[in-house]
């Protein structure tokens, strides 16, 4: 074993590198793949097999277009995360999805995040508008979003 | 508020949504990508800032052609921090890097996780070959790297 120190200079030290989450996610509607979306953030957030849903929060999100929408609508409920109610959902229901004026009204089912209880996994910090992609195919294929967040 | 159990059967619960979590490196040489996807690798499990050189371990990986050798230069590292000596590192530097016979020396600095001490990212199950790319181009644009890994 040779003297650590001695070898840091050695090592690179310049950053690089970049890390890349991105959340997949499809259903039978767009309303679907939405909510799954969402699970699929807080999937991220701490394994939802240890959460109970024990209250229920309700989100309104609004955008000028289906982008902005869905990263409103991810965003509120991030929110709904990192403030009052700390709330951790294992179940979203879109109850309103107006297409027209990109306004949603939706349900999150869950319970407030507490350490010991719940894991710790990554620290969801940001949606973003990167490579952010809505397939909406009502016909054969299913209806499928792409959303990267910062991690 | 509504009562939340009658509320969960309304709520979707089939999964479908994927997470994808992608590694990307590059550097002035290939050598350098893949020191820097390891690091970036450690950085998704813990933050490295709070981690100490106290200690250099030395890993081999050996592959059948460039891929394989990425997958297990990046597995033995993996390897090293799942089990003894439970290194995290900071730092890491690639001493022989042999294109003929797909063979890597390098040595890994930092030290062992400690809970407590490190703080607890993404939990690294495996590096996968899924879309794993490598491109090592040695004129104007640098080599760069991809890799998936599952979490």
């Amino acid at each position: 074993m040779q003297h650590a120190a001695l070898l840091v200079s050695a090592y690179p030290s310049k950053r690089r590198f970049l890390l890349i989450s991105r959340l997949h996610a499809w259903g039978e509607t767009l309303e679907e793949a939405f909510e799954q979306c969402a699970i699929a953030m807080f999937n991220y957030i701490t394994e939802l097999e240890l959460v109970e849903v024990k209250q229920v929060h309700h989100v309104v999100a609004q955008g000028h277009d289906m982008l902005s929408l869905l990263f409103h609508f991810l965003d509120e409920l991030l929110y709904m995360f990192c403030a009052e109610p700390y709330l951790v959902a294992k179940r979203v229901k879109i109850v309103e999805f107006d297409r027209v004026n990109f306004r949603i009204k939706a349900r999150a089912a869950g319970e407030e995040f507490t350490i010991g209880k719940h894991t710790q996994g990554a620290d969801v910090k940001a949606i973003t508008y990167s490579a952010m992609q809505i397939h909406d195919r009502p016909e054969a294929q299913r209806p499928e979003l792409f959303v990267i967040i910062d991690i």
